[in-house]
């Protein structure tokens, strides 16, 4: 991206107040942006960040005040607007594959819809449905009777197992497993059995998946991923899991079998959930913490095991301390020795 | 899987007491099945659990008493008649590639046994032996003289490197790596120059391997893992681990170079093990813990490092308490000083 | 390996005290190493290991003392001597694909050096530059306008996104990933757009990265892997992370976006680092640590969140005494209580 802040006024049909010229090179949240970037204030009560945000400009709404020194764009709703940039200004330096590879294997059945490309020695299997405009990579791998929707790509090297079904816009990165059996097995007498695994992995529109992540197949029924949720680089989601809407799910993190997530969840990095649990709306769990118990919605917890973040940051302030502690009371245990032993041992 | 009590207990030949014409849809362990389940008690010690379990029948032994209002088969041995039904009555919903497909590139001195079934763009490189009714799926890698059992399946996108021997019934989820390099370097003045790792990998009969786990081959020697142990995606397994027969290791586990693990141990999720230790025979080890030290057979450890799990537990209990503690000590210590003030400072 | 030491020290130009017929079969670390390895020993001051390891011979300076009852090669340089048998003694038993396979797919404006090998099925999209005697094994993708440089080699399944800057002598294992989009989203009303990332990454010379490893491209500019830095598997690399020369990390390691390692850093097994933070040289993490502020240079840290390792240690002692501990301060409680009884209520 390279435009003057009067090419984006345009674009968004917003007013400039500051320097029409001044050039924008990237789009970026009001606290990660930096020189360069073009940001947004949606909610007026945080003006105070239009002064320590390193970014070139900012959208604001027509009833925020315009900061000293700093260039920006009045419009009406500025998320809209900033929604409007990152969708329409920013190029893209990939070239994708087009049109059916002749090596790619076709099976029978399967549907294609108009301009999907697929990449060399892809195979598809028999009765799989690809949408308009789908594009599949070299070397991927799509299941007997899946469904890939409209609009979505996918990345080299991904395997796809039978029945699952991906929706609209999706993003799948290379070296990512969806549908692979759960673990799930019987024991008898030491032995381990396994429970077929015969439900499937359905992920909802507008989901982005990293790289060498594995979402396991349902037992029975459906391992779900909601609507524009995003998912991080080797992210383990065990078989039963429902993740739900708009939840941010950073690397390395795993949830076990049948636990649901409500919307709007953000699970830090290595985070660990035990299975059969419910997470509520809006919970935040912190980096590297383990949850075994459910969560209330609006929560922050943390450590592992997680607690309310407050009461852990406490905790930890706290152990940090311990050796001085542990000091300080075998000297109280002198203290009281001494005066015990000047009052005498009798009562 | 929709059968009547009746068809079920006709193939185990068992005795139904309760209602024949259930219908039975799936199979699960005693505590964690559903409505529609059948499941089985083989230890009339635990009863009780006929009681508190969700499962539409259960299968007891001609000497456990039958529960009230549940129906359910008798036989002489109960986990001898479930193992049948899992094995012999659940329909499997995948239909499996069939025979050699004619991309897949098969190399020179290639054993190829009865009914097996090579995918699209396999690669089965020189020297390499394949038994009767083995799948490997698309895009799969086996690298030179390696061997694949009897009935052993491989899904898409699998990278087996050269020398591997993996037993029969094995299967192998997508993404997985078997035989990679072991990280082993010897620094010299801050530079790290590469052992060759020359050993291989040997996987045993009836193991499972979840989606993109990694496997290092040896050293020298192998990376062993026993049979009918049962691996869950994305853990790592580092080069001269030995891992025992029937272990269940969950999945991101990571275990380190040359430990090694008796049979029957479990490693809950995101697990460590340091090199070169031993797990003795029926560990147990809680999710997330850290294991820096050898375990004694029959042990349950947790935490990180991991102690014993019933000290760990009161640790945890003792640690959510650390604020509140110290506010009582700094009480106590105000307590002494106005003790120490009334007695004087003499002694 | 399987020679003399008579042998070896005639390759090294040393002098041998001691039985000149031992034969040697591998090589290793002075503390790692077994009966039939060869070591070194470069700091005369650690003379005292010579005692100690279980190698067959050991490889030290003419000015330090040759232990009794084993056998030594001495030399000028003992280090520079170990690398040599590194590099020029031990025989690989692999056999790497020869020339390129007539399968292979490569676009319009490759550039391919001499002896160049590229195994079945790989894509090698338009623009791409490999240098020679680079190997590429089957199922791998070049993304177009990438550069691979002179000998490196990698394995089955690997992905490599457009216009990746990969060295020479690099060696990337199976299945992993180079160049995925970082995980940046910008938040609009609780829907997550995406941040376009349109950086590259960038591998320098003598890197090895593990199988199913992560390492995203940077939103702009580059993620960079400085030379000689060894990766071990499943490790995830953020956007924009700069890990500098000769670093050791460990499987299972995340490092968040923008954070920046210096040279010689060694992250154990399972470590987490969050982003946008700066470690310096020679820093040690320990196992399963959690990381949430710059370290300096030269420091051991331990534990989540990670502190200084010895203050760590202690914490871990005091946390494993704590139900004793809570006990003793109960006791306290109980006897200042009774000195209060006993000195009466009034002051």
């Amino acid at each position: 991206m390279h435009k003057t802040l009067k090419e984006i006024a345009q674009l968004i049909e917003g007013e400039i107040v500051g320097d029409a010229g001044v050039i924008i090179t990237g789009v970026a949240g009001i606290k990660e942006a930096e020189a360069g970037d073009i940001t947004f204030l949606a909610n007026p009560k945080y003006a105070s960040l239009l002064n320590s945000t390193a970014a070139s400009a900012v959208i604001i709404s027509k009833d925020t005040q315009a900061p000293q020194g700093k260039s920006v764009i009045r419009t009406e709703n500025p998320s809209l607007a900033f929604a409007k940039i990152i969708s329409l200004v920013l190029p893209e330096q990939i070239k994708y594959p087009q049109g059916i590879h002749p090596s790619a294997v076709i099976g029978k059945k399967v549907t294609l819809g108009k301009d999907v490309s697929v990449g060399p020695y892809a195979v598809i299997e028999d009765g799989t449905e690809i949408a308009d405009k789908a594009v599949i990579y070299s070397g991927c791998f799509i299941g007997h009777d899946s469904k890939i929707g409209r609009q979505t790509l996918i990345y080299p090297n991904v395997s796809i197992r039978e029945r699952s079904i991906i929706g609209s816009n999706v993003i799948i990165h290379s070296g990512t497993v969806v549908g692979s059996d759960g673990f799930g097995f019987v024991t008898v007498e030491g032995k381990h059995y396994k429970i077929p695994q015969v439900g499937i992995v359905e992920i909802e529109d507008d989901v982005e998946i990293g790289a060498n992540v594995t979402i396991d197949r349902a037992r029975f029924d459906k391992t779900v991923i909601g609507k524009g949720t995003k998912i991080d680089n080797l992210v383990q989601i065990a078989h039963n899991v429902v993740v739900g809407k708009n939840c941010l799910i950073v690397a390395q993190v795993g949830i076990s079998g049948s636990t649901i997530l409500g919307n709007n969840v953000i699970l830090a990095g290595q985070v660990g959930l035990v299975g059969h649990i419910s997470v509520g709306d809006n919970v935040i769990v912190t980096a590297q913490s383990g949850v075994s118990k459910s969560i209330a919605a609006n929560s922050i917890v943390a450590g592992s095991p997680a607690r309310a973040s407050i009461t852990q940051q406490k905790v930890v302030a706290c152990s940090q301390q311990l050796p001085k502690f542990f000091d300080l009371v075998k000297d109280l245990k002198k203290r009281i020795e001494d005066l015990e032993q000047r009052l005498g041992k009798d009562k």
